[in-house]
């Protein structure tokens, strides 16, 4: 046998664990702040409803793993939180609505594996289902900014709103049948620059003078109140400007929300408002979260006359964990604060190590009953910054020896001292 | 399309979710705090792994759910966390032993669904690999009262020896190649009774006189010291005696654990130390954690010439839900500690809520603007505890509104001395 991992699929070793589990949950304690509650849904689904009308679509069944049971019923691997979330809504009509779920796991994708593109991934997604009003979104937003202060990474969130776009793209006289592909040129325009939006512009037909307010506007350097003005001029009192502004109004101490006319986000099932989010100081480019309103997906999926107004939104744990690296590229290899030596008296070994336990400083010990310098190397080899050890005559004067692998330093401590020094 | 979950799988609403993901994470913790690091494997391996020699066996293999990727790769849903730990050991020859992992995972199982018998269910695991002492084993048993201390549930640990349970078993007659029968009838002891056991051994023709002594031993109400004594007369002084007799050493303070010469766990794959733990006081009769060590496995499956002893053990996540259940019966539908209403003020309501939110006080506010009374049943829905009522006069007096939904009491207070009432 072949000792391999599956192709497109990683191992999470401890050095990369520890990062990724303090980050989901530093995440998860923000949606629980906000009103959000935790929700899991099975790894698989059933094939009928993941291939459901309105469901991923065509594109994303084609990268579904499918598989079947014993039974000979069809089953495949969930390749988002989106629409078993939707499935889940539609079998419990007795939820009280608005109901606010979070979700954090993983998917699948059998899709072709490039640098960066995984077959498994996590997702991390908040949703609210039930609210028809702006509130919902500006609760979103506001909830995407508390978690990057909370994480330490300076973030800016670009707004939109979908039929405001339309209703831009419209005025600029672009056919109704060419929107959708205009929308994706002038979404790009962050990310390609000005040239190539306008190179693919011409490419597809589309004249740039349908959408050269749309440029003018998002490329300028003028404040969210200065364009929207500009925008009011251009189309009048709409059912975009009144959502926009709505939304803009519940973000006015929100210094790090930009509005930019340009923004589309690639998904077709958007109905309002749009927005994404960046971190301009570091190298990682793509966006780390991203969101918006979906009116009609929910309702779609079920086949279902009720409606199910709902907003929600995704942080990119991939990029962000790329950019909490670059702020911070030392790697922990273990949790441990300290390691524990007992000199040819294990049981004192564990009656200290236990006493750093319980006080809820996480600590390893010698369990192999090696020599001194071999258990100092193995310290080192996991970078653990304190060494304890534990000899039957500092013992019985209640102390050990606290070894500070950086400096070197050793002092004769008690086990309280030692606690209070490592906490 | 019919909405269904598929056979065997369930969802899990935030009523369950909130007590499980406190569970976890104080697992978590005490993994932790005794130098676990946390490590995550793939939700799919290659079949070829999952099927190689001394994995699973023929009877997990018939239950693995098997597919393939676009590129015609066998692959295989895992069906638990070990043989993944192992492969990951045999790719990683640069670890530095002992190598403390941890892991919290799904897996899956295509078998009879039958009642509490899932098809995706959690387990939750610790193991150490490169210590064949017994030092090793000590530590995971002490780490596991630790776990059920942390969580409220007085837990009994039987412990027992493969190695002794062989010897006895030879002593008492039984022939080599009946020997790990009459094991798993012994092992049913503590499930099924004395009677049962008697007449499956009649059934077996495995005369009761060669494990009489065995059964004595584990019917009597002896202590630890005294069964011990007995069977050092019994058997003399072996390799089984001298393992146990090390970890009962390491384990002297430790009321909670008690000698069962009976045990044996079912796995065939275990080398010596074995243990198993019960909450008495509890209705839940299944053990509640379980482990113990295997020194072949690892290298069994590598098909490697390298020694790897090993031992581990798993937390029962299913079983201490029930057990947490019982004793706390009462569920939360929501982590929210207030529900912020706010009074055609809107922004008000945010900023009201962000106070409590970045004090660290998960609170919900209203996204609909509905009228009080309907905000007032939306709360009580979720039964959440209470209510900030954000009014514009209050406001401007520095206050806010706080109902007791309990009691109906209601106070004019600040928000910092609201928020200091919800912590």
């Amino acid at each position: 046998m072949e000792l391999q991992l599956p192709k497109g699929v990683r191992d999470f070793p401890p050095e990369e664990m520890i990062l990724r589990n303090k980050l989901i949950s530093t995440l998860q304690q923000v949606f629980e702040r906000y009103g959000f509650n935790p929700l899991e849904t099975p790894t698989f689904e059933r094939l009928d409803v993941l291939s459901a009308k309105y469901a991923g679509g065509a594109e994303i069944l084609k990268e579904t793993f499918r598989f079947k049971d014993q039974g000979d019923r069809e089953l495949a691997l969930r390749y988002d939180l989106t629409v078993p979330f939707a499935r889940f809504v539609g079998m419990n009509p007795q939820l009280k609505q608005p109901f606010k779920r979070y979700a954090i796991g993983r998917v699948y994708r059998d899709g072709p594996i490039k640098l960066g593109r995984y077959r498994e991934f996590y997702q991390c997604d908040a949703d609210v289902v039930g609210s028809a009003s702006i509130l919902a979104d500006a609760e979103c937003v506001r909830m995407a900014l508390a978690g990057f202060k909370e994480l330490g990474l300076p973030v800016k969130i670009s707004v939109n709103n979908r039929k405001l776009l339309d209703e831009l793209l419209e005025k600029g006289g672009v056919p109704k049948e060419r929107a959708v592909e205009a929308m994706l040129v002038l979404d790009k325009l962050k990310k390609i620059g000005l040239a190539d939006v306008k190179k693919e512009l011409a490419e597809k037909a589309i004249p740039e003078a349908s959408v050269d307010f749309i440029i003018t506007i998002s490329t300028d350097n003028k404040s969210n109140d200065e364009k929207f003005e500009l925008i009011k001029e251009y189309v009048g009192e709409t059912p975009g400007t009144r959502e926009l502004a709505e939304l803009l109004s519940y973000l006015a101490d929100a210094a790090d929300v930009v509005f930019d006319p340009s923004l589309a986000r690639g998904l077709a099932y958007y109905t309002g408002t749009v927005f994404e989010g960046f971190v301009p100081e570091s190298k990682v480019t793509s966006s780390v979260c991203g969101g918006g309103r979906y009116d009609t997906l929910i309702a779609g999926l079920l086949d279902n006359k009720q409606a199910y107004p709902a907003v929600g939104f995704s942080f990119g744990l991939e990029p962000i964990m790329d950019a909490l690296k670059e702020k911070n590229p030392a790697e922990r290899r273990t949790l441990a604060k300290a390691y524990v030596i007992p000199i040819k008296a294990p049981n004192d070994g564990f009656a200290v190590a236990e006493q750093f336990r319980q006080a809820g400083v996480p600590v390893d010990l010698d369990l192999n009953g090696r020599s001194i310098s071999k258990n100092l190397d193995y310290a080192n080899s996991y970078s653990i910054p304190f060494v304890v050890i534990v000899g039957k005559k500092e013992l019985e004067a209640g102390k050990v020896k606290l070894k500070d692998m950086a400096s070197g330093e050793e002092s004769l401590v008690t086990v309280e001292e030692a606690i209070g020094k490592l906490k």
